[in-house]
């Protein structure tokens, strides 16, 4: 591997998984052999723009390998979007002076649509001004939305959560319903996208399984409908369980959340609802005793039960970043390249962040089935590979993964403070 | 081992838990190497009552080894309780006519307090009728709220479930605090008892360690205090961690989740919760973003991240009820006795049921803090060693764990039908 001394920059961005951790080791181990330092933003591009910088030198190879093995974002992520160049000049300038100031030679970014997008603006204002910099996108979400890549990193884990969750779930609602709950209402993320909805869908196999009723974000949501078949299959199966995307709509275009919930201070629609306000409103329509779930951040950081195939997408993809940067491929970004579904094979290859920054991937219409409420079997040849096999972190002696927070301390400040 | 033909009926009673599988299983194990036939009541003691009972003879051994590792309750369980010997002597009397007419010696009843008491009241009503029957009540809860027992098989998993979940949840929320949301509820099964929620305290260790906040039905609510102490908590450590048993009250004694619920504009049910109306609370009050979680029953299921000491426990409790039933130990429950902390050491013993039914275990005073917010030492070395050590359930290669639910067909009825 050639040397190529300097240092890169590593930032985090967007919501968090249960492996972008492991991305980011990845990324810090093979700049290392790369001959390279390692800096990362405190919580994403924030940090940047604020001069504050974790030197990464001091974690002993230990704690890089445990920092794998950790959810969360290690040093930090941030909602924070920039805007055009034009509107966000001044920000855009302190970046390449915060780089300049620390001689990084290489940013990469790890995040989902906005991430991509920003990088990709970085490395044209970085070209405007002269300052030679590479800049590659990593991806990273738990929506499973980016163009152009098969799957996102973090998705698969999300995905095996959703479906083992479900599966566990069903049991104990079959082994009760006969005097207990008979409805009983799983809520899954995906505000646009019902992809980790449709991983429930990979919990049962037979047309009386789990989850009976799938609800997508792409399908408007028809409420008698609903009703008549959580009715039909309360009698044909004595119980049904129920999968809602949070970001489901009825035909008008109105979110479900909102039928349930309200507004927040900034008159900023409050999702998280769907599946309470779902079971209410069976409660009432059909009298049948309910019960629901909102994993909520559960399922995005259950790193303890990690799809093995998303954990070595994850480790590949911070591989491949590191290796296009030292060669200079500027705004690129990994993504992974199906080869075939059984068995699945995948590889590496740079795409442009062009083709990537601000699209969305919502499911094809083939994945969800002709009456709406589950997954076909194009969706399962998808979906299958990606939550296969197990990467349990390591436990310690008192029964819980040994995950670390280090201590990370920043480099000293080289620019006058910037109030972002 | 003894021979003993004849035929011994299991049934599983209330909520279930990721291991009473195990229980049955090692019931149903330890029963035929006694030489004898096991029946199981379907949807438990209604199953009795109705005659319904699963022949469990054809199941193969690979077939109940799969079950042992299976959430739920494999036969159905149910919540019915039945009254007083005078108040409900007619289903007691049918009780015994089908135990004879099936010619059951052994009755094993696998529940919690409940549960405990139907199989003390059916030993006695046999006694009465001189009808030769060995009663004996075989523990389960999550609830951890059995009298005389150190703890109850399915406590230990969902209580690993709960602090594994609550350290993961932290990081992410610790990630993103800076630009998202800076306080996270946790809601915790525990009606009457704080036990899942103080499990959560294992999380964390130091004192900025997540959960940062756990509120119990064993102190009253004090809704200033406690938005005081996230407020404190937010500007010290930047978010804060919140674990809420869904039984708090206020002290006059209202559910603090009943306020959460109730009737919207519209007449309909909102279905309330304590960790969506405290988030709610802090919201308005403190302007912070808040997002919340209601695990509900994947506490309780999450067979894939069950204790090895639960687990372990729940098949000795299943080993020692056949043999204490083989022996005619009657009226009896196997409960765990605590031999020492660290390292943890137990043994199984029989204890009276009469010293069981109906009683309910709550949390020592000595196991919350003085604050009233958290765990102390104490509680730690009383629950640390119920988590300890994972068990995983086989997964097939499709990414699942290989649970089962065999087809279970029942026996044919020697009696006329009864209006249960």
């Amino acid at each position: 591997m050639p040397m190529a001394a300097g240092t890169l920059l590593y930032a985090q961005s967007g919501g968090v998984t249960a492996v972008i951790n492991a991305t980011a080791a990845a990324v810090i181990e093979r700049a290392r052999r790369h001959g390279l330092r390692v800096l990362a933003g405190r919580n994403g591009i924030l940090g940047v723009l604020r001069e504050e910088l974790i030197d990464t030198t001091p974690l002993p190879a230990s704690t890089v390998k445990r920092l794998g093995q950790t959810p969360g974002g290690a040093f930090g992520s941030c909602r924070f979007k920039l805007g055009s160049l034009e509107a966000d000049r001044a920000r855009y300038e302190r970046l390449i002076e915060v780089l300049r100031a620390h001689d990084v030679r290489w940013f990469l970014y790890n995040g989902g649509n906005d991430s991509a997008d920003t990088a990709l603006k970085v490395s044209r204002i970085a070209e405007e001004f002269g300052y030679p910099l590479t800049c590659v996108g990593v991806p990273k979400t738990v929506d499973n939305d980016l163009a152009v890549t098969d799957t996102c990193p973090g998705f698969g884990s999300a995905a095996k959560y959703t479906a083992v969750s479900v599966r566990e779930a069903a049991l104990d609602v079959a082994a009760m319903a006969e005097t207990s709950t008979k409805v009983f209402v799983y809520e899954a993320m995906g505000r646009h996208a019902g992809w980790l909805a449709a991983a429930a869908g990979l919990a049962g196999e037979g047309a009386d399984d789990a989850p009976h009723i799938i609800l997508f974000p792409e399908r408007a949501f028809d409420e008698a409908a609903f009703f008549a078949k959580v009715r039909e299959t309360v009698e044909r199966v004595g119980y049904c369980v129920v999968v809602a995307s949070e970001g489901i709509r009825t035909a008008d275009g109105a979110f479900v959340a909102d039928a349930g919930g309200g507004k927040d201070a900034f008159g900023h629609t409050q999702l998280g609802g769907v599946a309470s306000y779902l079971a209410g409103r069976v409660k009432d329509a059909l009298g049948y005793k309910v019960h629901w779930t909102l994993p909520d951040y559960l399922q995005r950081s259950a790193r303890h039960l990690a799809s093995a195939t998303d954990l070595e997408q994850a480790v590949a993809v911070g591989h491949a970043a590191v290796d296009y940067a030292v060669k200079g491929r500027n705004a690129v970004m990994p993504v992974i390249v199906r080869k075939n579904d059984r068995p699945y094979r995948w590889t590496v290859e740079p795409a442009p962040l062009a083709d990537i920054a601000n699209h969305e991937r919502t499911m094809p219409d083939d994945f969800i089935r002709e009456d709406g409420y589950g997954i076909t079997e194009a969706a399962r040849r998808y979906l299958q590979p990606l939550i296969r096999a197990e990467a349990p972190p390591r436990y310690g002696r008192d029964g819980l993964p040994r995950y670390v927070q280090p201590r990370l301390a920043t480099v000293p400040t080289r620019l006058p403070p910037f109030e972002v």
